[in-house]
Parts: C-alpha cells; sequence; structure tokens
C-alpha cells in the first residue's frame, strides 16, 4: 500500500501549508500571532477549508476551532487529530500547521466512507507562548486546567486573557462546557525539530514521551571591583562561579544523555553579568537552566549534582550562592503504547521506516494526554530548524506521515469500536 | 618629626575635601561629572581656596585649572602637584580630590617660605572618562597627545568635546600652548583604590610604575537551537567555548600575578549571550577581557595561552572562533625612580611606614611621565572600594600622605636647583 492509494494528495496538503503561509505579518514572515486580527484571518481562511470538506465547524468555549463529522455508531466517542495554526514572531510556515493540515487531509480523503467514530480536526488555541504569558491555551481548556488564575494573565494594551479569549469565539465562563469526556484517542503530526530523522533518514518518529521541563535559577554574589586595582587572590568574582557552573552543566548534561537510561538535555540559555563594564570585576551573575527528560529520575541527579559544584564554584570563588530556585516544573507525559503500537503498523504497512524518539519540546498532546490515550507522529525537517523563517519540512514527508495517521484513525476506528462493544 | 611639624593642618584638608563633596548632583552623590555646571561650581569653589592660598589662578589651553606661586629662581622649572576633581556617576570624595587637596594643602603649608621653584597645584581636567568617551583629557593636553580626532568626539546633545572644552574655558585651537616644558617634576597624591595599604596597615605606597592596559575581544559563533529538540552531542553552543575561556582567564591570570614578575591583573567584565532566551542554545558569545600589567612581557604571555586555549575551546564546542581582537592598548608607564627615592626618605623622616607599589588603575602621572620626571603617592582607603559613594580614607590618612609630599617638595626644590646649578 502506498501513500498515494491511501487517497493522501501531496498537493491538497501543500496548498493548505502554503495558504496559511501567505497569512502572515507582511514585514516578519511568517508570523501569525494567537489572538491577533492576523491570527483570526488564518482561523477564517481555515474554517472555510474545513466546511469544504464536508466538516461541521465549530469554536469550543476554550477558543478551540473544530470541525466535525459524525460517525456512524451513536454514542462513539471522536477519534481527534490535529495541531495549532499560531506562530511564534518570526516563525515558521510548518510548526504546528502541519498537524493541521495533516488532520484536514485525513477529513478529506476519508470523503465519501464511513467510520463508526466521529472525526475531529482541531486548531488549538494558542500553543506557542502568547503574548498573555501562557503557552497551549486551547489544550488547557478542552483538558480542564485552565485556571482562573491563568484567565487572569495580562497581555498586550492591558487585556486579560479572559477577555481576549471572548474575543476570539471562546467563553470563559463556560470553560467546563470545553473539557471533554468523549474524546476517545487524539493523534498530532508534527515537524520533528530537531536532526534525528532528517540525519537518520527516517520516514517518520513515534514520539515514546514528551519531556517534563525544569527551570532552575542561580544567582552568585560578590563584590563589584575595580578590573586594574582588585589583586587576583582576593576577588569575588561571580562571573568565575557562574563559568565554571556552565561548564558543570554541559559536562553532566552530556553525560547523562550518553547514558542511555532516557531523553535528556539541559541549556544555560541566560547568563547576566552585573554591572557589566568592562573594567569592572562582575558582582552578581544570574543563570538560568533549562532541563529537559523522560525520565524524572534524571532530573533529580542531575540538580543535585549542579547544587553540589555551583556550590563548591562559590566557595572557590569565595563569593555567595545566593539563589537556587526552581522556577518552573512540568513532569514528561508518556505517549499511549497501544496507541503508539497502531502508528508502527500503520508505517510498517505503508512501507515507510519509523523510529521511536522523545519529544524535547512541548506540544498540546501532553495536554489531551490527561483525558484520552494520546500519541504524535513526528516528521523530518531541514536542519533540525525551527522558530524560524528556514524553517521546513518537504511536502511528501508530510504527506508519509498523514498517511501513517490516516490508516491509524481507520485502524482506531475498528479496534475502538470493538473495544466499547464488549 | 612629625606630620603636624611640618605645618600640614589636617582639619584644613578635610574641609577642602568635605567642601567639594557638598558640590554634588543631589540625586546621586557624589557626583561632578567634567563640563557639567556642577563641575563648573566645584572648579569656582576651588579656584577661590587657591586664590586665599596665595595662588595665582588660570585655566590653560588644555582646561586645566592651574594655581601657580612664583620661585626665587628665574628660569627655574615648576614643580607641579595635582590630580583632578571630576568623578564617575554616582562616585566617591577621595579618588582625585584627594590628591588636589594635598597640592591645596602643601601650598598653604609653605606660605611664608621661600622656594627657589614655582610650584603650581593642577586641577586636571576630566581625568576620568568623560561623557565624551575619553579620559585624562587635561593631561593628555598638557603632554602634548590630545589629537584632532579626539577632540572630535562627540558628546551630550551631539556636543563635540573641542566646544565642551572651550566652554570651561580651554582653547582647542592653540593647544600648543597646554603642552609643556618647564615642569621639573610632578607629583600626585591619589586614594590606592585597592586593598594592600589597608590590610597591612602600612601609611602611604609609592608606586612603581602604572599599569599598561590591555582590552582583547573575543567572539564565538554557534548555531541558535532549540534547548528542548537539539540533543548534546550535535549542538553548537557559543556559551560553553565562551564560560571555558572565563575559566581559562581566571587561571592563567592567577598563575602570573602569583609568579612574582611584576603586578597582572585580568578581568572578564562583560560577557554577552545571544539570543538570551531560556528555552534557546546560545549562538553566540561576546567575551572582553582587561588585561593589566606593569610587564608587557607578561601580557604576550597570557595572550598567547587565551589565544591557544579559546581556540581549543571553540573547537571542542563546535563552535566558530569568529574575533580576537584587541580592542585597545597602552603601555605601562614607570614612575621615576629619583622621585621615588625622594619620596621614600621623606616617608622615613616623617617616621610613616611605606611600601613599594604597582597602580592598577590610570591616572593623570601617566600622561605627565611624557613631559617630565613623575610619581605618585598612594594612600590607604577603606575596603580598597572606590567609584562608589562609600569610598572613604582617613583624614590623617590624607594629611600623612600629604606631608610625604609637602617634605619632598621641600627636598626637589633643592635638588632639582643644584641640578640647574651644574
Amino acid at each position: 500500500m502506498s501513500v498515494n492509494q491511501l487517497g493522501v494528495d501531496v498537493d491538497r496538503i501543500w496548498a493548505d501549508v502554503m495558504g496559511l503561509a501567505a497569512i502572515t505579518d507582511p514585514d516578519r514572515p511568517y508570523t501569525r500571532r494567537s489572538f491577533t486580527p492576523r491570527f483570526l484571518e488564518g482561523r477564517a481562511w481555515l474554517a472555510r477549508r474545513f466546511e469544504e470538506a464536508g466538516l461541521a465547524v465549530r469554536i469550543d468555549t476554550a477558543g478551540n476551532l473544530i470541525g466535525r463529522r459524525a460517525g456512524r455508531d451513536p454514542g462513539a466517542r471522536a477519534i481527534a487529530v490535529g495541531s495549532h495554526i499560531d506562530t511564534v514572531p518570526s516563525g515558521g510556515r510548518f510548526d504546528g500547521i502541519a498537524g493541521v493540515a495533516a488532520g484536514l487531509e485525513i477529513a478529506r480523503a476519508l470523503a465519501g466512507t464511513e467510520l463508526a467514530h466521529p472525526l475531529e480536526v482541531i486548531d488549538f488555541l494558542a500553543e506557542e507562548p502568547s503574548d498573555y504569558g501562557l503557552s497551549c491555551v486551547g489544550s488547557r481548556g478542552m483538558s480542564g486546567v485552565l485556571t482562573d488564575a491563568m484567565l487572569d494573565l495580562i497581555g498586550p494594551g492591558g487585556e486579560h486573557l479572559r477577555d481576549a479569549l471572548r474575543r476570539v469565539g471562546g467563553d470563559p465562563d463556560r470553560l467546563n462546557a470545553a473539557r471533554r469526556h468523549d474524546v476517545g484517542a487524539y493523534l498530532e503530526l508534527h515537524i520533528e525539530q530537531g536532526p534525528v530523522l532528517e540525519s537518520g533518514p527516517i520516514d517518520v518518529g513515534l514520539v515514546t514521551s514528551i519531556v517534563g521541563i525544569r527551570r532552575l535559577e542561580i544567582v552568585f554574589v560578590g563584590a563589584a571591583d575595580h578590573a586594574g586595582t582588585a589583586p587576583m587572590d582576593i576577588r569575588r568574582d561571580a562571573l568565575v562561579a557562574a563559568a565554571a557552573t556552565v561548564s558543570a552543566v554541559r559536562q553532566k548534561a552530556e553525560e547523562l544523555a550518553a547514558a542511555g537510561c532516557g531523553y535528556f538535555v539541559a541549556t544555560v540559555g541566560i547568563l547576566e553579568v552585573a554591572p557589566g563594564g568592562s573594567n569592572v570585576v562582575p558582582g552578581r551573575t544570574r543563570v538560568v537552566i533549562d532541563v529537559r527528560t523522560t525520565e524524572p529520575a534524571l532530573t533529580q541527579d542531575f540538580v543535585a549534582a549542579i547544587d553540589a559544584a555551583s556550590l563548591g564554584y562559590a566557595h572557590a570563588a569565595r563569593v555567595e550562592r545566593t539563589g537556587f530556585a526552581t522556577l518552573s516544573e512540568g513532569p514528561p507525559v508518556a505517549c499511549d503504547p497501544a496507541l503508539r503500537q497502531v502508528l508502527r503498523e500503520s508505517a510498517q504497512a505503508l512501507g515507510l521506516s519509523a523510529t521511536d524518539l522523545a519529544s524535547g519540546a512541548g506540544h498540546d498532546a501532553a495536554f489531551m494526554a490527561r483525558i484520552c490515550p494520546s500519541a504524535m507522529v513526528f516528521i523530518p525537517c531541514r536542519d533540525g530548524k525551527s522558530h524560524a523563517p528556514e524553517e521546513w519540512a518537504e511536502p511528501e514527508a508530510i504527506a508519509a506521515g498523514t498517511a501513517v495517521m490516516l490508516r491509524a484513525v481507520q485502524q482506531l476506528d475498528r479496534v475502538l469500536a470493538h473495544k466499547e462493544a464488549t
């Protein structure tokens, strides 16, 4: 069986991706920030495509755009596919968009055939960090974890997220209506945003789990001093301790990543030096560490190692480590083993190569996993680049991933039906 | 012989220092930035004190305020003492000011006695880095190295340094008139701005030389990447190379400082990380290293070591070292051995403890050394702190240093006269 035989039309998918790409802030392609007029323009365009595909279109109270076709069996739970069409500033044309286009193409390819289960194609609201300081707004809403405190967040012009949600068609006073109990499975296609599949090359990645993210902040305070008159042996240089910590983070992360006990990465992306004059010994430094893993035990090991190391470096540099704090923390989310098995069989049947891999980025699927079995299909992207205008995925790669998902939907329609019948 | 017996009046000196301290931008003590109305207010106050001390007051074409008393011998070269009264923003009450107050007190203590040589007390214009991006404006002018390119520098409101100089009483079109050939010796008292004298404790420091300063810039360029999806083993993290370089700078500087072959300090005061997001692998870093020594060979050794090390770190981190540049470079300046001997004998005669030490900071004396034998006396300051409101020197410490200078002036008056007679 081939991708084409399954009814997946590569040109049709590509037209969707490029159609949405044209709806961008013209001065900074590709930008379609959630809650903006540009975003609403993109959604209106997408809603027409949903309708053309025979889907009944609605916006739920959490602001998600949903296209639905009915199933044969009354009361059968829905099979959902989707992702998001909002972007980061100066982002790409594929992150999120490819997943929505895949869902739309699945609906089109299934036109004229009957499924026992309803099918829903979902464009989740604001997956990317929004201007209100929150990501995954729609999938949080659908999984029942969009809190009042989050709705109180303030964005551009002082607008509350609550009001922005109302503005895009949601209803913050009736969020319970968005909380779903009737979804039987969720599948999401996404570009890998990393280099593994391209370098294989491998056609599709079957996501084992979505990493948990922990953000650590370390602050060192020494004494700002004259770079000419303070002798080396009495300095209290806060950068010396911070630099050693950066090296330790790198070394420990490489060690844990190479150990093979699960996905692990750690990054120092922020290192602030104060006062920051060329002729002043640094008196204060701030290091922010982003730690991601599929295995919480690895993060525990890492944090303990960096705790001890950074204290030692502070001591050696005669500075105080005044802060060692967790800024935020989210647990890893495992993809559903049964769904992964269905996806693996689909790839096999289509003659596509596949590999298991972890997702180092967060996705709507991590929230959907709270309410139903969920799984993800990754497709290769050029140089592993994402969140940038040069982000790129080949049309054939998107079509191949879409075919894997389509065949899985057909398979799940049988499996889920059977389960409900017993 | 004691400080008091020599005619040095501690209360009189203290009144000068505190009098100038009162002339500060009120919202950010202690600030008297060169070329500002506040600075001119300070100078007017000082000019009155000069006059009260019997000095003839003028401003030379390089903008230096000079108080002069005539000598007995016609044609004898002047003995000059001085420093500066401008400050850094939110600076202290002693850096520069103590040296000018010392000069003024020497003139007062000598009132009623006759010297063979003229005595000049000099308040050099803009010793601290000015808002026009240049330091030591007045002493550069007096030593003939204030160039046209420097006069073209632009400061607040687009004003050229040339016009600012005119505004404070100088004459940029007649700078040659400020270039001196008639100064026989220059002495400058200054707070140490470091911890050596206080921790001794030692009464006065006799400066052996003023460090040369070299500024190095190193730029590393890797690839900005997603902190979640880029595996550790393919990252090109520009901060990893920069952090290792910071550690190498520290280690090599400690080694050279401890070797005892001359004064040596090196500092990384600037480390910029781009793009600087917590979830982005750094793609570019910039490190600025401030290297100071009395022995140019040490800087050569240091630069060669950091050159090799940083290249190695770039290679190991799979990033490019796209820049390794000298931003600025100035040679060390030795203080005059004969003047230092006179100062040493003065301290001894006054029963004051003294030690040789290098100056890690730049001073007007480094420029005066181009046109006449020059030397400096350092006095202790609290915790080695400078360029900050808490900068502090004890009244008795300033008086002791002043007495050493006064006795040296008297001695030089004999020595220099003798020299000219032969």
